[in-house]
Formats: structure tokens, sequence, C-alpha cells
């Protein structure tokens, strides 16, 4: 057990102490219904933005909201993309370069989602900060808010120089931010030596990791038309081949009954597992009792601690989110769909290319349809999509990040990847030619994306003491000659 | 061609005098947002209840609201049921006595779903009248009181004794109605000889039509649930057996590619054609290109014109409405839902009992669902049912209907049937047992239930002058001996 230098002794002191200052401007930063996906809510995504831009400010970042144009529409329309922030603090050629990456947009959410208090207000109980976006990402992305000012406040010199990078379309693709990352590659980010993104969670509730790999995603849409409006099912209903059943029809075709993929082609590129690699799933601290729990699931589809790591992180899941314009909501409505959209996504795993994905998933789909040989059109989409990414845990970027979290956690960090997509993680690493981290804050049970998102106190603020000894570890670490 | 009574043609002038003020009244109807199955809307259709007992009261009919109780949610919370209005005019035991009936609820309609104007404001262009309710069925319910008013106003008796049931649930199944009509049965209904309801549609937009038959409905709920909470397709994809592909499954046994519906036995006790329906249906008058243009449809299911119409009046239909629970916005989000609810529902043909069917389509999913071998939860309900109604066409009232008919449109009537359900005719018939009979108002192309429902002018005018014309007859039929 190293012993914690001084320094950080004094750091951590004053994030204990203003503890309830930090709860409060995660208070704020919740208020705000910073939803991506919506339309209706691009307002709100920009004054989240503004408000980041001038904490930022106030604690003497030089930062800038940068324009990063338009979001077209399927229907033809645009709408103004909020701006990403890039901000910069010192410029001390002796020192390292740190770019940490935040988003400030969240997913959707509403009290009639199943949510027990009202997604948009903070509301502690038991330790836990309930609220859409507390762990996903505005309270990771504004505790580097908190470690810049316990440098700023206890004295203490910065021992990196910081440049910081936070969007507000994480949640629906990250559009347009890459187009600005790879413009600014050779000015803002020639001199980044480290990229650290906190937008992931632990394995488990009590022990910390740090992240080497993430999957990525091909999104879909499965579109049938069958008529040219909505029709009364009485009046019209066995007369008419409905879209309904065909597009139900043609998700039947994508999993069989155990989760397996059924598209031809999907599990080529995988890589063969080593057993290197095999024995590294047997080491992780992961309890699959707890996970089955947390889930409220009767069984899951692996029953080995390893299988269920290996399916989380190195396989290929599909999953089929919903249907667009049929009747979603409570109650009957005798209705049938003119038009109905399927939507699911695959996650990818390294190797796996969207572009293939994409024609294959296609290929299935087409070929299916003529199977079925249906009068009504289809039409098929990628919504969006983004490579898996995998970096080397064995980078001395990786070994000093651990040693940080002993300092705080008192335990080595497991290595981890994750199922998620984070596609700013392969920009930076691929694109902008930078060594990545992924720095959990949150526990795994922290439900993004889910009902009752929460975040714990605990974890908000020893995630915050986490990053701060992180910067401090890479400051001792140097530029990155790796 | 018979030659109009002049007591007709003076009604029949003061209806067309009337014209724009019975519009302006269509107008304040459609402005009531009156849509039954949205709790947020129920005051409105109370508030709709309230101003029709208005209008019959501003008549001199003796109308009352009925309570008729609560309405209870699956979750446990109720609602107040709307009243029911029942009211009289008339008590002269040398005539007869008819009761109409009609409903001032709605359909859901927004302008999001694909309107080209406001559902709720009536916009008239080209003769046509659009807003949700206007032929479906508030135009052909308050046009009784345009009825009323023209014999009121031109010194004209009344040549029946009338008798008024407005409900406001008609859209969610009539819920509570029956019980209401049962325990009114020997005293409001004891006298009542005839029931008329306008509440379908032409076969075709040129040519009136009677209509003696409906089919009934079983509409059902299958509930999927895999977790307890909604998840991240990325952190826990590949790890769960996702409730939407259970369902999917599920819903892909209920129909063929051809329409045809799966389920073992549903076929059962569907009436076997006589040669002389078979005749019938070659007389009807139906343009089955129009009807093709009308639904926008590539290809319908049969390309003769009795065998549709056959598939629309005298066999079930099996439709798919919807997956509640879904991710079902517009846009991408990456949700693995905890919980799925598909709906579809059976349109049930005379002789086809509703219990029976509830037993065959719960027998058909268990067994499909052990099949699966799933380890997720499955719930089925029938929320509402109703039997199919038959009717005789030879019988005197829609002799005397077709009589009333021919003296607006110069033309005999089709005898038709219809393919949707309107509870109520059955319950007239079986249990308070007086004779039905329907008279439509609505063009087939009105589009109730749809996108930019319509009513024309000309229908809403001319139909007023049948209803007024219908009761002459009936006046001159006398008490049903039949």
């Amino acid at each position: 057990m190293p012993t914690r230098p001084s320094v950080l002794n004094v750091l951590f002191d004053y994030i204990e102490e203003n503890k309830n200052k930090f709860i409060n401007k995660l208070k704020i930063a919740v208020s705000i219904p910073s939803v991506s996906c919506d339309q209706a809510h691009r307002k709100d995504v920009i004054k989240m933005m503004t408000w980041m831009m001038d904490q930022l400010t106030a604690l003497n970042v030089t930062a800038e909201l940068h324009d990063i144009g338009l979001q077209e529409f399927s229907n033809g329309t645009t709408l103004k993309l909020p701006p990403v922030i890039l901000g910069s603090l010192g410029n001390d050629h002796e020192k390292p370069t740190v770019c940490v990456y935040g988003h400030l947009d969240v997913q959707p959410a509403a009290l009639s989602d199943g949510w027990n208090t009202d997604p948009f207000e903070l509301v502690i109980k038991d330790g836990k900060m309930y609220g859409r976006g507390s762990t996903d990402d505005k309270g990771p992305a504004i505790s580097w808010l908190h470690v810049v000012e316990a440098f700023k406040n206890t004295n203490s010199e910065l021992p990196v120089n910081l440049k910081f990078c936070f969007e507000g379309m994480e949640e629906s693709g990250s559009e347009g931010l890459d187009k600005l990352l790879i413009s600014r590659k050779d000015t803002f980010f020639k001199d980044v030596d480290y990229v650290c993104i906190s937008d992931n969670y632990w394995l488990g509730t009590s022990k910390p990791c740090i992240t080497y790999g993430l999957r990525g995603l091909c999104y879909f849409f499965v579109e049938v038309t069958c008529a040219s409006k909505d029709l009364h099912s009485g009046i019209y209903g066995g007369t008419i081949n409905e879209a309904m059943s065909d597009l139900i029809a043609l998700l039947n075709t994508l999993l069989d009954k155990d989760g397996e993929i059924l598209i031809p082609g999907i599990m080529e590129d995988v890589e063969i597992i080593s057993p290197e690699e095999q024995k590294m799933y047997s080491n992780i601290d992961f309890d699959i009792d707890a996970y089955k729990n947390e889930l409220g699931s009767p069984q899951l589809l692996h029953d080995k601690k390893e299988d269920l790591l290996m399916a989380r992180w190195r396989y290929p899941s599909l999953s089929i989110h919903g249907i667009e314009g049929g009747f979603s909501e409570p109650g009957s409505k005798t209705v049938i769909p003119r038009k109905v959209i399927g939507k699911f996504s695959i996650r990818l795993v390294p190797y796996q290319k969207p572009d293939k994905v994409e024609n294959i998933v296609r290929d299935h789909l087409i070929k299916q349809w003529k199977l079925r040989g249906s009068s009504n059109s289809l039409k098929i989409t990628m919504n969006g999509s983004s490579p898996a990414w995998k970096s080397n845990p064995l980078h001395p970027h990786y070994t000093a990040a651990a040693k940080a979290i002993k300092y705080v956690y008192k335990t080595d960090p497991d290595l981890t990847r994750e199922g998620g997509s984070i596609p700013v993680a392969i920009t930076f690493q691929d694109i902008i030619e930078k060594n990545v981290l992924l720095l959990p804050m949150g526990s795994c049970d922290d439900g993004a994306h889910s009902q009752n998102e929460k975040l714990n106190i605990n974890n908000y603020i020893e995630g915050t003491k986490m990053m701060t000894a992180y910067l401090y570890e890479v400051g001792l670490l140097g530029k990155n000659n790796h």
C-alpha cells in the first residue's frame, strides 16, 4: 500500500468539506432537462452547455462554445445542434496534457415511465442521488469542475495541463462532434497526451475499475407501409395485408429464443478468444447473483460468470427497442397502423465494421422480406453507428490511474470492458491518435437510461478524489512517449 | 318512384335553410376533445354530455344524465364514467316509439399523428368537414337534434314517440352502458318498438345503405416482463432474454402472410355460406378499385368483390395494433424495455362466442409460450369483448327505412353488413329485445378512427333529411308487432 502524498490529503480534505456544495451543483445540472433526442428540449441542452461554460470560466478555464452546425431530420427539417465546449487550463510545456471528456445531455425520462420522483429534480434518499443524468453523465462531467476547484482553492499546483471537451449530443450519437474534433486535431488537441473519459460504470457496486474496451453500435429502423392512412380495424380488417404483421415477422427473424443473433455472417469478424483472455475473465471480481438481482430477471442467458462477462464485452448482441407508429399508449385502440417502424440495434465488438454489419443486416432483411412475399413497402435505414473500441490495459496511463484509485479505494481496480458504446473513445484513439482511458465513477446499479437513475453520494465524492489523484499520478508520469 | 309527401317537403326545406346553423352546431361539438380512452380528457367527455343535455332540453326533450359508476384501471385506480343521457319526447299511445342511439366520445387524435389541421377544430374544405368525431359519431348523433328541431319549428307533428340514448364511452367498449340499459329494460325502454343507430358508413361514397349486421370484437393484451426496470442495451444486451423478442415471437404466431388467423379452432363456429348469401354479395354495388385507392394499399388480400365483402362482413379478422412499453417515439433509444404489452384484436362474426374465443386465444398463446420455453413472465388479458350482431333485413322496419331513403336519395339502398362493432346493437336486440336497424349517414371514405376524419356536408344535410323521412315512415308503420 503506497503512502498517500500530502498534497492529495489536502485536496481530499477540501473535497470532503465541500461535499454539500458539489451536491447542490449537481442539483442544478439535473434540473435542466437536456434531452438531446427530443427537439422540444434542444433549448434545454443549449442552456445546459451555457451553464457549463459559466462554471468553467469562473475557474479561469479559457473555454469556447463551438457551433457544430445543423441536425437534419428525415422529414427534411433541420435544427441547430447544441454547441460543443472546448476549454484549456494551463500551458506548461514541462507538464503532460490531459483531455477530459464528458457529456451534458441525457436520455428522455418522465414520471409516467415509472420513476418514483420527478426525474429532473435531484432527490436524495439513503445516500443515493436520484435524477436523470445524475450518473450519465452530469455527475462525472461536473466533477472535473470540483477537481479544478480543489486545486485552485487549496493553492495546489495543477500537475497537468487540462483540456476540456464537453458535448450535448452523446445520447443521440454524438452528432457533429467527430467533425469538430478532427478539424482541431492539429490545433486544440495537438499537445494532448492522455484522454480520460468518465462516462461508464463499475462492474459491481463496491470495487472500482478502469475500462479499456467498449462495444460499438449499429442502430436500425425497419419501416413497413401498408396504406396511405391509419385504418379502422373493424371496417378494413381482413382485407389488407397489415404492415404490423409484416414488421413483426421480419423482427422475428433477428434473434432466437436464447438471444443468439440469426443474421448470417454476424459472427464472422468477432475475435477468437485466446487462453490468456479466457483466464482474465476468471480473475474479475463479479457477483452474478447481484447482477441478476439488480436486473430483476428470473433467468439470465448465461449462468457462468465468464460467459456472462464475455456476452457483455466481447460478443455482439441485438436488442429490439420498440415499434413506432403503432398504438403504444395504455388502453385499447382498434387501429390498423398505416406505417410502422421497428427499431433494433446491434452492439459491435472489436474488428466488426459498421459498414459491413449494415450490409449483412440489410441483406438478411431483404432476403426475409422476399421470402415473405409481401405487397407492402419496406425501407431499411441505419440510423447511426460506431465501431467498438479497445485499448491496451498495460499502458503506463492505465498503471497511473490504477495507482490513483488505490489512494482512494485502497484496492487495485479491475480492468474491465463495457457493453455500451462511447463513440468518442474511438475518435480520440484512432483519429485524434491519443491514448484513451475510461475512469468510471458510478456503480453498476445506477440505472443509466432507466427509471430512477441515481448516483451514490459516496461514488460522487470519492470519485472526485479519484479524478484528483488521477491528475496527480499522470503529472508524475509525464508526457506520453509510449 | 313514390311521390314525396308534402310534410316531408316542408321539413326538408327547413333542413336545407338551416344548413349553416347545423354545421356551426357540429363545429361546437367537434371542438370538445371528448376522447374517452384518455383519462386526462374525461372532463371533456363529461362536458360533451352536458352540452348535449342542454341541446335536448332546449327542444323540450325530458332528459336526464345517468351516473353509471366508476371505471376501474389495472393499477387499481378508478375514475368516474361519463354519464349516459336518456331522454323522451312524446308519449302518444297510438304512435310507435323509436329509440335513437348515438355516442359523443371520440378516438384520440393529434396533429402529430398526421392530421392536416387541428383535429378538434372543424375545418371545411371542398364540401368536407374535417375534425375528430365529425362522422364518428358527433355528426350523426346531433343530427337527431336537427330532426326534432325541424318538426318543432315547422309545426309538424312528430309521427313517433322518441327515446334518446347517448353515451360517452363507445370508443372504450361502452363501459357501464349495458348495465344501465338492462336496468331500464322494463321502464324507460318498455314501449320502444324500434331502435335506430346511426354510427356506421356507406359501403361506398355515393349509394346509401341500411346495415343489418356487425362484427363483434375480442381485444387482447399480451404482456411479457423480463426485468424489474428498463435496461441499457449496451450494458445488459446479450445477458438477458429480452421481453420484446419473446413478445414478437408470440405475436408472429397469430397470422400468416395472407392475413389468415393461425389460432386453431378460430373458424369453428363461423356460419357456412349458403347459395342465397353468396348471391347477395354479387348484387351489392361496390367498387373494389375505389376501395383500394381509398386505403392507398398496393394490394388487397382479395381481388374479387364478393370475397372482399365477405372478408369484411362474415369472416373474423385479426389486427395487431401496437406494442406498449417499448420505445415508440421518433428517433433512437437504446433501451431494453422491462415490460412490453402487445395489443391485438379479433373481429367476431355471428355465432362466435367471445368466451370461447378468449379460451382458444389463451390456449394458443400459452401453447406457443411453452414451445418457446421462455423464462420471462407472460400475462394474457382480454380487455373487452362483444359478440357480432345480425338482424333480419326483410323486417318491415327495414322496408320503412328503405322507403325513407328513396325519398331523399332517389334510389334503393343496399342492404349491407359492417366489419366494425357497435356492442350496443346486440344489447338492444338480444337483451332489451327490440328490433335494431343501422342507418348510416357518412361515406366509406370518412376516415373514422383515422387521420383527417371528415363528414361531407352533403351526407350531413341529406342524412338529416333521411332521418326525418325515416321517422315519418316508421310513424306510418305503426307499432312493432313483428
